[in-house]
């Protein structure tokens, strides 16, 4: 089968059709989200090699569940052991075994087939297309946000960066507060929330301080400092970006201020299925291009360039 | 009145006695901790001007209060609007118009006298001596962790640093978990821990990670890259130290661990109030030195001085 292999350098290449092991299927993928993490990626980040790709929705082709067989599908990315300290402590996304579609030890979604654990496969209801449905990884990162904060209406919350990720953010946490504002440097992309009636902030916008919850999905070594400056005494800090290299921190204002500062990564999917059959996350206007996968090296190059949001792969 | 005074150098100086406010008391000094925080001070930190000192225990001289009259007392350093924000959100610890004593705007107690709010003092009771009691303030910054993280019988904890305050995190949370050891570099600050029979090891032991929590008071730069190598995912770092440089911290391993950290203050008098009574915590051992008010000087010289835990001022 054809897929993007990354070995120190990216290339288009026939690989062997991937087996399914014990309780996995195996996915014809049908479309990919490209990623900055992929991107990250392709640079040496976690140090994988193999097939990226993690944003996928694609077709059952073989299973042991004939429930699942032949249905359009969505995957989670973590494939757990279900024995280690942290599967046992009911947190299989930890798990100290794990493989990750893309990025560690499993060979991804970029590619005309992919395995996973049938467990991690979620039916994809037919009224969201397969487009939208590319999008459930990332809306579901999104609303993890909301397992690990409280937000409650009142609460006044700034998200950090009009990105992907940040406007996902956005339009999740929209959900729960009108008092939200996403701040980015990008009047483009902030037009795209503003279309959904979200309130929206230029980067150098004189914003008030005291927030509740600031959101940090700048991508950049910046983001936490400005997060930093923005959240109140004992609120609280999400930070979505990995930022490879080392930032410098002033933590004595935090300490002072008993701020809390909590990493954030991957999410439940049945809430973001929901939220995207229901409309009420919105992704469409996001999607800047889709390429065939006989171009995907050109789609990964757009994906790096400055002037796009979210770049498909159409398989 | 004699006082220590800072204003870009330090010195003894005679000064006018404080005159209490509305609501406020005067108290006799009789004994004051030199703590880490005032020697920042003495270096600029947090740009604070006149007498510093914020561990205490004193007699009140004069209150509008009958029952506080000639009581020793131990007094709380946030004092606050009432009105703000945060006072109303009840957190006034983070009071925005806070003064705190001898570290913001209000004179502290390396002095004969100072004044406080009568809201803010304890009464001492008469079991614990005047050097104990002085360890009121540091001992509540401890008990503060509790109010923070729930800490379980079962919960693995590390404390890094062995210095005082390393040293009464790790009391206090020894009386929540027995799963706990302290990290430190001296061996002979150290042993007064295992004198108390808590676990103990040195820096560059190696040491188990997948700690439920890890309190980094190293007062080290290196304390938080050192916490979240030992936090397990989703695990909680409790910040004590200030470090007034910024920090480079790799960011993307908390973010994927989702680790929580959160810096901690100031905390609630009572229960250290209690625990200094009860014996649950010991500070006796700690104190290396005491000096009077006249020799305050060479007492900070030797507080900063590498080989003293605690030095304390008789005024």
């Amino acid at each position: 089968m054809r897929a993007v292999v990354y070995d120190g350098g990216v290339r288009l290449a026939d690989v062997p059709e991937p087996r399914p092991a014990h309780g996995e299927a195996l996915v014809r993928v049908l479309t990919a989200g490209i990623c900055r993490t992929d991107l990250e990626i392709l640079k040496g980040y976690m140090g994988f090699k193999g097939v990226p790709g993690h944003e996928f929705v694609g077709i059952v082709e073989a299973c042991s569940n004939p429930h699942l067989e032949g249905k359009r599908v969505v995957g989670e990315i973590n494939c757990v052991c279900h024995r280690c300290r942290y599967c046992r402590l009911e947190m299989p996304q930890h798990c100290m075994n794990r493989t990750v579609l893309g990025i560690a030890g499993r060979n991804g979604a970029f590619a005309e087939y992919l395995v996973l654990p049938e467990e991690n496969l979620h039916l994809v209801p037919n009224s969201i297309r397969d487009d939208v449905a590319a999008f459930t990884e990332p809306v579901a990162a999104a609303f993890r946000i909301t397992e690990q904060v409280a937000i409650g209406e009142d609460d006044r919350v700034i998200v950090l960066g009009d990105g992907k990720l940040g406007q996902l953010c956005a339009q999740v946490l929209w959900l729960h507060t009108k008092h939200l504002v996403c701040v980015g440097k990008y009047p483009w992309k902030l037009e795209l929330l503003k279309d959904l009636h979200i309130n929206i902030a230029r980067h150098d916008d004189p914003l008030e301080p005291g927030a509740d919850v600031v959101v940090d999905a700048t991508g950049s070594p910046d983001g936490l400092r400005r997060a930093l400056e923005l959240v109140r005494p004992e609120g609280t800090v999400v930070l979505k970006t990995t930022v490879a290299d080392a930032t410098p921190v002033d933590l004595s204002q935090p300490v002072v201020n008993e701020v809390k500062i909590i990493g954030s990564r991957c999410g439940p999917f049945r809430p973001a299925l929901e939220a995207l059959a229901m409309g009420n996350v919105e992704v469409r206007p996001m999607i800047t291009e889709t390429h065939v996968l006989a171009h995907a090296l050109h789609a990964l190059e757009r994906a790096a360039a400055g002037a796009v949001m979210k770049v498909l792969l159409h398989i």
